[in-house]
């Protein structure tokens, strides 16, 4: 007997990515625009908290939008958070994720496996214009690059800006918290060409908006939806900002980068308005993974929210998120609902009129009813992972933490718990009191779904271990 | 030759309180909303980040008005923070704050001085009607009650309402965490009477708010204009909400007490609204220190700032502030000027028309461009107490503490610090990063500030030790 998983696996090996297929030809085919940053923190906007951060064009959007309270990423650092965005998919599934090298580096030979089915090939086989301008970090050799998984144009950083360092540069944390844009030797990318090498990182954010904007403006000549994935590099450090955002936060350099990514939120948001296709655009913003907390004032801050980046605790894993699409996702609101970014893909197919994939494990939900208001969010669970260990499992408004763990350091303090601890993150969103010993119940409930969650995951080539080898 | 402070001194012995003089008969006269909460945190709001306490009503009259992100109270426990509110000055200049017992106690013989001019009075005197609601705790006995200290009605229990626990209550925490009305025999008062003893704790935010609406409905009938006082003894533990509220709030027993809260406020505003005196009438909402931290599920949280109740660091006496003035007070506004409940004084008795009491030190400043919108904040300074003595002082972005303590628990961990340490308050709101080091000359500058202010403060008795004679 060939059970339904192993078949699943087995159209992986045989089978092209199966295309979505337009089913509803009613739907209402919004344009739709992620906007995504690179370790912004829960509480790092001023809509979330943030004292002496000003993001004036963002709290706008979050006032003319929805404002969402318990919204997850796939992972707590970048290439497998990119991963479930881009797929709809925790990272585990396709081998984005490992426990020795957490992200792609410059000498990684890995990438995202094209038998994937990105966001933006799901939305370009229902006939949206695709375009990309950012930070990748899902593979830096050509065949993994955007626009070889469904961009038409790609403009942007493949990895992270702190990474591909000269030897010129001064030893250890210095080049990072003291930065000149020479001692980085990332390369801008146009489409797969080096368009320049350093790349300026002191303008990336205001040139990634102007690309954006052009974008938008390109599009909204033509009569087909649009899809644009604009990923930031900032506030990830080495942190630049352009001139007009020198000393121009409370917050000092962390929030003058903060504040020029609200500028460009508010370019995009204007000229959709100009434009006249708010009411067909939907914008949501979101980031990666929690802050950088080891990088004291130049990482941000996850408010009330336990540790950070790299972290299975709250804060590395829960990201404000804002919806917006004028009349249509109800204005003003505060939606406490769970959401994930790997839910962006099935939800972004179905109001294109698409179905998402059927052929392989989602682990994304429709957020429809959520987003438009019509009715409470079908997600329940979130996996935490570390690395390829499931670290902890959320249950409605239980957590357990199989697993705890410094996420950086000499001595990360790995602690396997047993029972689990136990948080109540509703009443207790800090993560202060274990409440295992109350609630054998709930501790049974979730290692049954970890169980079976365990049970859905196949064994997938690891894309973050092999490196390109040496000349 | 004898010095101002002195005179000021002799004055305060010799003198009756005096009468401010109404300067500026084109001043507005606005009436005065005071809505003030009990151990609410920074992070307890919707609109200040809390993931699931709704408060849509806050929520809204911060959309329509200010929100405060550097707003401070004048000491992190009860009684010396509501002195601080009535008179425009810090608790040490009335003696109403001790290093032995920190707040007011039912055995206590002490209350606030009638030689110290409340607001209520300032306010009396330049022709308002004045009412209070709610929870005094500025001394229990005749004398010291918000009807002899120049409010022409009151509403309300004298103490904390976990205070006068019955002998028959359960021994410790529990009578508090899992309590029954019956308890406690707190009094709720009507003027100087006891109306019903013990209150019934479980109506007390819904009855309160019906008073409060009863008096601005009867004030508006009338000519003059009015101050209201609604001091609400929620959500201060033991927690207790109406039946309409059981259960109502994901952050469970403490979100349904300040979602009452939050209905509390929407049916003041809405009372405001419906009389059409909304352009005539500033409303503020605060709180009076910090979340009580160690009731676990049951304290508030404050967000991503340090500790919280009975502690000066800034849990303990950074609060959220809102004002709402439609037409006057700028709508949507996110300001972060330093302001502080001992500015509400001369604030309201400029806008009166008035002149703040010039015979004794004020520590409260004029808010009115920050309020208005037309300047910045003059206070540039903030002294933080614990009992009678200084543990730290802000100037400009820079807190320098010189002595830090646990607020609660076995061991306090009392710490002198030498140097003190500092930390830069809008680059580091969470007091992670201590930059002593690399400041000496801002530690000289606050060091120079904590002299003179210390220099300002006059002997006065203690109004907090003294104890009722038992029979």
């Amino acid at each position: 007997m060939i059970s339904s998983l192993m078949l699943a696996a087995l159209s992986l090996m045989v089978s092209p990515p199966a295309a979505p297929a337009v089913a509803d030809p009613e739907a209402p085919r919004p344009n739709l625009v992620v906007i995504f940053t690179d370790d912004l923190g829960y509480g790092d906007l001023s809509c979330y908290g943030h004292p002496t951060i000003a993001t004036p064009h963002l709290d706008r959007m979050a006032a003319e939008g929805q404002r969402w309270t318990q919204f997850y990423v796939g992972a707590s650092v970048c290439t497998p958070s990119r991963t479930a965005l881009m797929t709809g998919r925790l990272p585990i599934r396709s081998g984005m994720c490992s426990s020795q090298r957490r992200v792609l580096f410059p000498d990684s030979a890995g990438g995202l496996p094209a038998s994937e089915i990105t966001l933006a090939e799901a939305l370009k086989d229902l006939g949206y214009a695709t375009g990309m301008v950012g930070k990748w970090h899902l593979g830096h050799l050509p065949e993994y690059l955007p626009t070889n998984h469904g961009f038409d144009s790609y403009f942007g950083i493949p990895y992270s800006n702190d990474m591909d360092r000269l030897a010129s540069s001064p030893e250890g944390r210095v080049a990072i918290t003291e930065p000149e844009i020479e001692y980085f030797n990332v390369p801008l990318l146009q489409d797969t060409e080096i368009l320049e090498r350093p790349a300026d990182q002191r303008t990336l954010t205001r040139r990634y908006t102007e690309q954006s904007v052009r974008f938008i403006r390109a599009q909204a000549e033509g009569n087909q939806p649009f899809f644009l994935y604009l990923a930031h590099t900032m506030p990830h450090v080495p942190l630049f900002r352009s001139e007009e955002f020198v000393d121009v936060s409370r917050r000092g350099l962390y929030g003058d980068v903060v504040e020029e990514i609200d500028w460009s939120v508010g370019q995009i948001l204007d000229t959709i308005r100009v434009l006249g296709i708010a009411e067909e655009t939907l914008v949501v913003f979101t980031s990666d993974n929690g802050p950088w907390l080891t990088y004291d004032q130049q990482g941000g801050s996850a408010g009330l929210l336990r540790n950070g980046k790299g972290s299975t605790w709250e804060g590395g894993m829960r990201e404000p998120f804002l919806a917006w699409w004028p009349g249509t996702v109800p204005a003003g609101q505060v939606v406490p609902d769970l959401g994930a970014t790997m839910d962006l893909l099935p939800t972004a197919v179905l109001l294109a009129g698409g179905e998402p994939p059927s052929d392989r494990v989602l682990d994304g939900v429709d957020l429809r009813p959520a987003l438009l208001g019509t009715g409470p969010s079908p997600r329940d669970s979130m996996f935490y992972y570390r690395g390829t260990e499931l670290y902890a499992v959320r249950l409605g408004p239980f957590k357990a933490h199989f697993i705890t763990q410094e996420p950086y350091g000499r001595d990360t303090n790995r602690i396997e718990h047993d029972p689990p601890l136990l948080f109540h993150l509703e009443h207790d969103p800090s993560e202060r009191f274990d409440i295992s010993a109350d609630h054998p119940e709930v501790l049974a409930a979730i290692q049954s779904l970890a169980d079976e969650h365990r049970g859905s995951v196949e064994p997938v080539p690891n894309q973050l271990e092999p490196r390109i080898a040496a000349d």
